[in-house]
């Protein structure tokens, strides 16, 4: 089998083509491949839900290795929710699949004329079929019959209810280790992309594949993967991690003098019931439950996935994060922990993004659509997303889209894209990074939570850390790893046996960075759109030592890029 | 009482301030004084309902004066539906009485802490007054109300339930010569920016005013006037405009070689019962029902506002025009033209821009909303918007909305705003003033009409069209006069007794499309914005001598500013 191979799949014609890819693309993976494809190849200015736009599907360029956490997935398309280029980045058990069946860039273009289709990979081939059967089905079940109990050489990726709707906060559910769809490609609306393809799920089995891919210097590499995974295990924290998972901030965060746990449409930066939400309250609650802390692929050790039952031992959900804490919970001043957990395997049944989902109620209950804290009510909401109801259309298309309906100029989102958590009036290296990733409001983008430095040295962290960034979302690794572009830079030269360094390896992210960013400007975006909304600069949160507003300078912030 | 002066409201505070206009102002009027001082003085990025956002209300420089149709009012905001600089151009009652009171613009600011406020303006003074007895009231029942029988001193300029729920295509209405709002401020959505700033209405009484404003060189000024008027009059346009409005085209742009005609979300050009929405059909039912030609503002001697009444005599509307008729009838296949004048009727009780609506109408019927033609259905959804439903706020705030909601990727719109009724594919000057005016898809922006010539004519007269369109705009007549610069040049001299010709006015115009345009750039436009949506290049219209799309290249689109 030809291994590094770009597979597309035309959705109009149904017509399949493999490439082996060229020299120029070899080492890139991930989200610098995606980006680079999707510069060379698509029409900036195209409708992102047109026929002729693409959705790129491209392990990282570790995919399929013994590297811990190496088998997350890029997502790569013009997103319907930013208008510009889009990375939505997940773990789950696709990636080592796709990379061990030798693809290193899965390309979706066309759109079905014949209704809702599957398309099924293996060591045998790439097969496209419909599949009306799937037709309205969310993910839960979808994952159990596409993966069911063939989890251990199976991963399927699927669009619930809200991609069919082409919903702008749609996702694509990945499966995860246990066979649930908990992993999610949130961000930017790829499920709405899928949905427009007429694509619902792509099964990946990779029977007779090899198990893991060596280096091409086997005994350097595998030096390289056990260090890797001794420092990793080292670090204090993935301790804290592979206990209370990202939760574990929550009571951090929530002190006076950060106030980023948002709460009521993030007007406020603290919640008063934010300990119902907390790691340290979940922890307790999975005592008595049968809750534990999971790995999100095979062979991830920090395992920051927490399995969250019910009060009688029933599974609720996997994946209960501190953006969805955040989001869902506090921001909507909905708690505790179990009300949370619930809304969150309704995102996950239903396909959406928890963050754009929780700005878009949020947006909501300002607008009066329901009142802030109302479980019930978004619980309906969300039904109301999965039938596809005008409510449900409004706010399954997001945050800004919500702000439209409802006339609200006070708007948390950047590039058209709803704000996570860490909050950039009191982390104003984040608000840094939500202003100039090419992502827009982005926490994974770069993130950057020094306090008490100078502006200028906020800008320089914010530049590293999103070139950082890049490198590790082109890796395929986990950014809970921290790992160092040395650190891949190790992997690099001893997988593809050439010469590599941290230098090399931030250069690419830059090039990367580069064709992100020329992608969005071709697609009409100036720096007007490197602005935070003007409220975050209006609007103090009273800190301890006074208030505190995003005031960082406009020059600054185009000087990250100059 | 200072003439020509600036009178500012800032809803915030209550406080209303005056200046006279600055030198560099004063002979500037309508869409041209409204560009410049929003570039001047709003900050381009700002949310278009923020409430440091502003709204231009300004008369022409001809305002006031004898000239025939010089009564134009300008509305210049930065539009919730574009993102960018807009202006709204009305008839009716409003700019005459504004000019005459010594009004050169009207500037509202801030927004209020205290409910629905309404502004009375007169030979008084301005005041400001709270209004919460107009709070949820619609047009019809709101002129009566506020004008009624005192319509020979008194006009008002009102919003509707659109504008109160803040929808971008809430329209501003303003009072015809009988009392009755069918004449709208429309495009772009002013009637959510005067929402937001909580100002329900604005009523002028001129009473004690100088009848007409008189040209500083009287005589020189007057002959002017007559000489205008004798030339309006000739024309045989004219004679067209006064028999059956601008419903008269219709019989001529749904024949096969222009097909013009929107039907079916514009998808055809032609639609097989356009007859029974034609002007002749409407001038033959008026014949037995009290129907007749009227002015839309005192002193206007085309008439081209068609006053329709039903099969009983009752008045329908007095506005039955063209655009309305192709984007609420044939676009959505909806007649006769009875049924058309109905929902007319609606969209200025509800306060709409019947353009932006048909168009987001047709986008719901082409996601199946409701089935094509469906008149009651159509009704029903007008009355959602209304009530401010999810439905009706989806629909109310406009085509790219509506579409974004239902996941659709055909979108009749260029820079966010719907397209007018005029054909870009099969009348290519069209769309290179859709592509190129800084309002977007704007038929009064430019007309070109010309078939069968090449595309760099068509770039230099849609080039000069729009200066002429900016110079019309800005003297506050009306384009159906055919005023050319050498007739304004005229009037200006002798209005202010300045030097002055067709070149110095051609000036004036592009200076002021260059303001429009230097907004636009800053508030983040690109030439990427200067296109038209990619099916106008994909979809063919069939003409008898062959398939037509645009094709007008890109080159010569950013050739028109360049």
């Amino acid at each position: 089998m030809e291994i590094d191979r770009i597979v597309r799949v035309d959705m109009t014609t149904g017509e399949i083509t493999e490439e082996p890819a060229p020299e120029r693309l070899r080492y890139l993976g991930g989200r610098a491949l995606g980006a680079t494809l999707l510069l060379e190849e698509t029409d900036p200015t195209i409708h992102p839900l047109h026929r002729d736009a693409r959705l790129y599907i491209c392990p990282g360029f570790l995919g399929g290795t013994a590297v811990t956490t190496s088998g997350r997935t890029s997502f790569v398309f013009k997103s319907p929710l930013t208008g510009g280029v889009k990375e939505a980045n997940v773990g789950g058990q696709l990636g080592h699949r796709l990379a061990r069946l030798g693809i290193k860039a899965l390309v979706i273009s066309g759109a079905s004329r014949s209704g809702w289709q599957r398309l099924d990979i293996d060591q045998h081939g790439v097969r496209l079929a419909p599949a009306p059967e799937l037709a309205g089905r969310s993910n839960y079940d979808l994952h159990r019959q596409l993966v069911g109990e063939a989890v251990g050489a199976r991963a399927a990726a699927t669009i619930g209810p809200a991609g069919e709707h082409r919903m702008a906060a749609a996702s694509v559910a990945v499966t995860d280790p246990e066979g649930r769809p908990t992993r999610h490609a949130a961000r930017g609306g790829p499920g709405a992309v899928m949905g427009a393809k007429g694509l619902k799920a792509i099964v990946v089995d990779d029977t007779g594949a090899p198990r893991t891919i060596p280096g091409l210097r086997k005994d350097d590499f595998r030096q390289h993967v056990t260090r890797f995974s001794k420092l990793v295990l080292e670090d204090p924290r993935t301790h804290n991690l592979s206990t209370v998972g990202t939760a574990g901030v929550v009571r951090f965060v929530n002190r006076d003098n950060i106030q980023s746990m948002p709460t009521r449409n993030h007007r406020f930066g603290t919640w008063d019931r934010a300990h119902t939400i907390s790691g340290q309250y979940i922890e307790e609650l999975g005592a008595t439950r049968g809750g534990k802390m999971l790995p999100c692929m095979a062979g991830c050790i920090i395992k920051c996935a927490i399995l969250f039952n019910d009060e009688h031992g029933n599974h609720v959900t996997t994946a209960l994060e501190f953006e969805t804490i955040a989001l869902l919970g506090s921001n909507l001043e909905i708690g505790p922990a179990d009300a949370v957990a619930e809304l969150d395997r309704l995102c996950d049944d239903i396909g959406l993004d928890t963050i754009e989902i929780g700005n878009a109620i949020g947006v909501a209950m300002e607008a009066g659509v329901l009142p802030w804290g109302d479980w019930e009510g978004t619980k309906r909401l969300l039904e109301e997303v999965r039938a596809g109801t005008p409510l449900g259309r409004i706010i399954g298309n997001g945050t800004v889209h919500t702000a439209a309906t409802f006339g609200i100029d006070r708007v948390p989102a950047v590039k058209g894209q709803g704000l996570p958590a860490w909050e950039p009036r009191t982390l104003k290296g984040m608000g840094i990074t939500y202003a100039t990733s090419p992502q827009g409001a982005d926490h994974t983008a770069g993130m950057v939570t020094a306090r008490g430095v100078n502006a200028e040295t906020l800008v320089k962290q914010s530049r590293h850390e999103q070139l950082v960034m890049m490198a590790i979302d082109s890796a395929g690794v986990c950014q809970f790893t921290n790992a160092l572009p040395a650190d891949l830079a190790a992997f690099a030269s001893t997988r593809f046996d050439i010469p590599c360094d941290d230098e090399v390896i931030l250069r690419m992210a830059r090039a990367a960075i580069d064709a992100e960013r020329e992608f969005n400007r071709r697609a009409g975006f100036t720096r007007a759109d490197d602005r935070l909304p003007r409220w975050l600069r209006e609007e103090p949160l009273y800190l301890p030592d006074g208030p505190a507003v995003f005031d960082i300078p406009d020059t600054l912030i185009d000087a990250v890029w100059a």
